[in-house]
């Protein structure tokens, strides 16, 4: 890497702080465009982290005995039997992905759409990316026969792909692939000899799991498929920066395993102490962190659901939403309406209209890889529960969350926007 | 980077590892091998950590508002006026020194000797480093006429040195370079425009600061300068993972700023929220904070020079060591012994020699840097201050902390390993 490396803002993070500092100015807004989840941390993980205060000490660098135990237990309550010394914490799900890729070193391949950073942190070290798209409705996972198609070709030009990235449960679709789709790619990659990188922290956010399973590629080629995840989405504690690595079993698997914990020793030494105390309480999921989980995964599933239904009502196309907190809405059938009469003909322009026009945060689809003129957007509902610990803690609570009054008025605000935006056009409704 | 890159577990922190499991089985060793400084957490850290465990978002990539104006106060009060948007704070100095070398891009200068995370780190992402013997006495900041020449040579050869890092007070020697010497170096750092990323972590260890103060780089090149610090040698807190990094005021400082949050945003997201609201409170120093870290200064002071003299009076040659917790003496005079009496003949054969058949473990020089048959020895002494918090309490305290039992065991523990381990030899005594 003798060239200055590629260096973006994160996409979602710049437009947290973009809408933090409205919110500041006075300005009404509606935060859509991140992913943070906004509900207020357990009880019980405070009074871990708060108990552990006193912990000053590096300890291991792939983490605590106690952390790494929880965690293993956590992935074999889900059937993926594991031991402890499978397991590698670090400071956040985010930082575990950038060690796997210096860990593995090589290209990557990456879905499209897909989350924000996997291309941003294969561009600041210098490796390619290529981005290969997901089959309809099974975002996340790439289309096995053009995973097979894109790494011939690049290995034929003389690149060098040597593991492939896939988001289970989707970020930003809100679909998951199934489980014939993991398989026929799990087996596409065994053939290519990439090694897996499954990044499944929504994997307590799938809303019917008998319904839409979320299975692992680790299911399928457990030989050589790295999982990862975190608190951030499941317990809304992303502040406190919590990650951790599953490795394959075996030679393969420990080699791996020691070149990941190489990397975290050079570049973050551990995650910090406090904080694996409490993560370490909420892996091993006592009873009241499993009911806390199960009712945001409700809150999340009825106002995603709702704010879906307000889309495909304006004219927007979208996949069924069966986990996560996001929607992915297309405007292509509203293209001739918006350029006509906002003049807008990217989604950036979109988004951007969204939110001078109206103080609605959202993200286009070019921030996940996608085309510039691509009209999608990326809403994500998290941010919708309340803006006081009281107000959260009632939508956590309710059973019809979507008649709570500050609830109920994001959604109206929404379909207020976007019956403005639409006003005039003559496009097929949806619903 | 298209080759594996280079991943070397940290030496520090593997010999940690290897020390607890050797304790843990049962073996009695003396650590003096990692710098981590084994003294317990102050109590308002702990209390604010506690009342801040409420806080589970990401808030700003750059730190929170508090802590950023906290360490431009902290900076301020050192002589180097800093406003808080200069300022940019990551989970751990390393993190932040690993950022620098990817916002500033191309090769790296550093000192020889030198911490062993400095060539790992440029090593993992795939760009040169170019190591700059010091002057004697006075480590940590490259040799200025040696930095030209290298520099120099390494264009010439159409590599792309950018940046240099000099360490101040210095790792692993114990000394500070004289201001002079800094600022002679930083009239070659701007002659060959150069950024220079000053790690000074150990800003406060220094021992007298009016007899050898530590005068940082952005003094004298305050254009090109990045000041990098934490809390994990003044305070202890390593597990707590606290970096931050003072950005030059003006254009190009603001440049690299907007790069190295880009960096910090795509592989770290944020420090833990928790532990920036504790941090914010260590770096305004309120007077017992101020108090603590003299009083572990002091119990530095004392029981790093007791050590050197132990060594000295075995026949090592060493630098007065004026600040951190660490002495690096060579065994060069006793080179013929050590190979006649033990077969050793390299720094890793008399390290290895000492942990195997004393349990007392230190690290060779080559983990700095130098070459495998260098004789020297870095010595931490900030594990011997007690192993309950009651005696790191009582250290901590203690007028003459030599004439407490644990620590004069262990200062007597050495005296009698290098007695056995010289027995015989002629050399020139130094005491």
């Amino acid at each position: 890497m003798s060239e200055a490396s590629r260096v973006t803002m994160s996409a979602t993070l710049a437009a947290d702080e973009a809408i933090a500092r409205r919110r500041a100015a006075g300005e009404s807004v509606l935060s859509m465009a991140s992913g943070e989840i906004g509900l207020p941390v357990h009880p019980g993980l405070r009074e871990r982290l708060a108990a552990a205060a006193g912990l000053g000490s590096y300890g291991p660098v792939a983490g605590s005995p106690e952390l790494r135990e929880a965690a293993a237990g956590y992935w074999s309550r889900r059937g993926l039997a594991t031991t402890p010394d499978q397991v590698v914490c670090g400071p956040g799900s985010k930082p575990m992905l950038f060690g796997l890729l210096l860990a593995v070193g090589g290209d990557v391949v990456i879905p499209l759409p897909s989350w924000v950073s996997y291309a941003a942190q294969a561009g600041l070290i210098g490796v390619r990316h290529f981005p290969v798209p997901t089959l309809p409705g099974q975002g996340g996972v790439p289309d096995p026969d053009l995973l097979r198609e894109t790494v011939t070709a690049a290995r034929a030009a003389g690149h060098d792909p040597r593991s492939v990235i896939v988001t289970l449960p989707d970020n930003p679709t809100g679909t998951i692939a199934a489980p014939e789709t993991v398989r026929r790619f799990a087996e596409a990659a065994r053939e290519l000899d990439l090694v897996v990188i499954s990044d499944e922290i929504y994997c307590d956010l799938v809303y019917d799991p008998a319904a839409t399973p979320a299975v692992s590629p680790a299911v399928f080629a457990p030989e050589r498929t790295v999982v990862t995840t975190g608190l951030t989405k499941n317990l809304a504690i992303g502040g406190w920066r919590t990650g951790v690595a599953r490795l394959p079993a075996g030679a393969t698997g420990q080699r791996l395993g020691e070149r990941l914990v190489g990397v975290a020793s050079q570049i973050w030494s551990s995650p910090a102490a406090p904080v694996q105390a409490a993560a370490a309480y909420a892996f091993a999921e006592p009873d009241e962190i499993v009911e806390h989980i199960a009712a945001s995964r409700r809150l999340h599933e009825r106002v995603a659901h709702a704010m879906a239904e307000r889309f495909a009502a304006a004219g927007a196309v979208l996949e069924p939403v069966v986990a996560t907190c996001y929607l992915y809405p297309d405007f292509e059938p509203l293209r001739a309406h918006l350029a006509e009469v906002h003049g807008v003909r990217t989604g950036a322009g979109l988004a951007g209209l969204l939110v001078e026009r109206y103080g609605v945060g959202l993200l286009p689809a070019s921030a996940f890889g996608e085309p510039e003129e691509s009209l999608r957007l990326r809403v994500a509902t998290s941010r919708l529960y309340g803006d006081t610990e009281e107000r959260c803690q009632a939508a956590l609570r309710a059973d019809d969350p979507l008649a709570l009054d500050w609830v109920r008025a994001s959604l109206d605000r929404v379909e207020e926007v976007l019956a403005d935006l639409t006003a005039g056009a003559a496009v097929p409704i949806a619903v």
